[in-house]
């Protein structure tokens, strides 16, 4: 048993890649799995695994591997994946209706309870079977809604006005699809949806100088 | 100067965030950065980046850092981003649309040329600026633009066909926006853009368990 008082961002960021990876390798039928295995998987080194995993407890036995249900279950409630959330969508354009259907929430405990723009022209008409709020009512909204996260469709030139008011109305966890950097106070978590990084780390296998010389670079 | 016949997939897939960094201190008027304070900035160690960086080359003198400017073209070059991409958008809902428009692709050298739905209500319509082509004719289409990059938004029980059809047809990377695990051959890259995974990170910060104990974990 342990208290962690200070885990470092990014290992909080790859615990649900680890969540990932374990759901896969239970659906395929796999019970225990021993860091250097979850490490191939994962193409992260054992050591990493279990200095991550460590932050929070011991789960596994030397030499004999983790319990795959019981690391998924501890890692579950490590994230706060136990409970529903509820989600408000802010900004109901082409992006904000097709995040509002999007599918993929709600088997993992996302709830999308309501919805949010400031044009006149939006606000009151149904998107995915929400009734698009006034974005000046958002605070009211959100309260009854026990909404503590919000997923941002906003034009990129009004993102970070929208997010200082998210903040202000006491959203705590921000996914922002705008492709702007944005700035949240500290006490706030904010991650952006970029699909530009991940092309770009494509384009290095597509890249034709990609196996060949970087040439001469100076200090 | 030196070859890189195998670096690690993690090691490509960090190179683009180095990039947006270096882009970001070269903005506040930096021109030199330590490994150290790149470590700093990106939350990973300063041996992480030399090693990283080793992979492709000699970029800094030990002592002096690197020259941002240097190290943004060398990166770029490596990345394959000091061309323009093609790319194709396959299916033309709500997402496809605002794919289709998304400001954040044009600046950073990706450009979408081309549109493909099989639905023959969507087939022949516009969408911000294309025709939508049948998925049929994708081969022809894609082989006549020049596409070999593949932004896929259609609904997850099509996915792993369509997917199958982009790889039979040439395309050597794909972004998929559909909420299921696809496979492809080696040779095609795949990344997925999953808003899950981003706010399961942010929930253990909202959670009242957070800084608390993990129970006893069996082995």
């Amino acid at each position: 048993m342990t208290t962690e008082p200070q885990v470092p961002g990014v290992v909080v960021e790859r615990l649900p890649q680890y969540l990932r990876a374990l759901s896969h390798l239970q659906e395929i039928g796999l019970e225990v799995i021993s860091s250097q295995q979850l490490g191939e998987f994962l193409q992260a080194t054992p050591a990493q695994i279990r200095k991550d995993l460590s932050y929070f407890g011991r789960f596994g036995k030397q030499g004999r591997g983790y319990s795959i249900p019981n690391l998924l279950l501890q890692l579950r409630r490590i994230l706060g994946l136990d409970q529903t959330w509820n989600v408000a969508v802010v900004g109901v354009g082409r992006l904000g209706r097709s995040i509002i259907s999007y599918p993929g929430f709600e088997p993992e405990g996302f709830r999308v309870v309501c919805a949010f723009d400031s044009n006149s022209q939006v606000i009151g008409q149904m998107a995915g079977g929400l009734l698009v709020n006034d974005f000046a009512n958002f605070r009211e909204v959100a309260d009854a809604e026990g909404v503590k996260i919000a997923i941002v469709a906003v034009p990129a030139g009004v993102a970070q006005d929208v997010i200082d008011q998210l903040v202000e109305a006491g959203v705590k966890a921000i996914l922002n699809y705008a492709p702007k950097s944005t700035i949240v106070p500290n006490g706030v978590r904010i991650q952006n949806v970029d699909p530009v990084v991940s092309l770009q780390s494509m384009t290095y296998y597509l890249n034709p100088h990609a196996n060949g010389e970087v040439g001469e670079a100076e200090a």
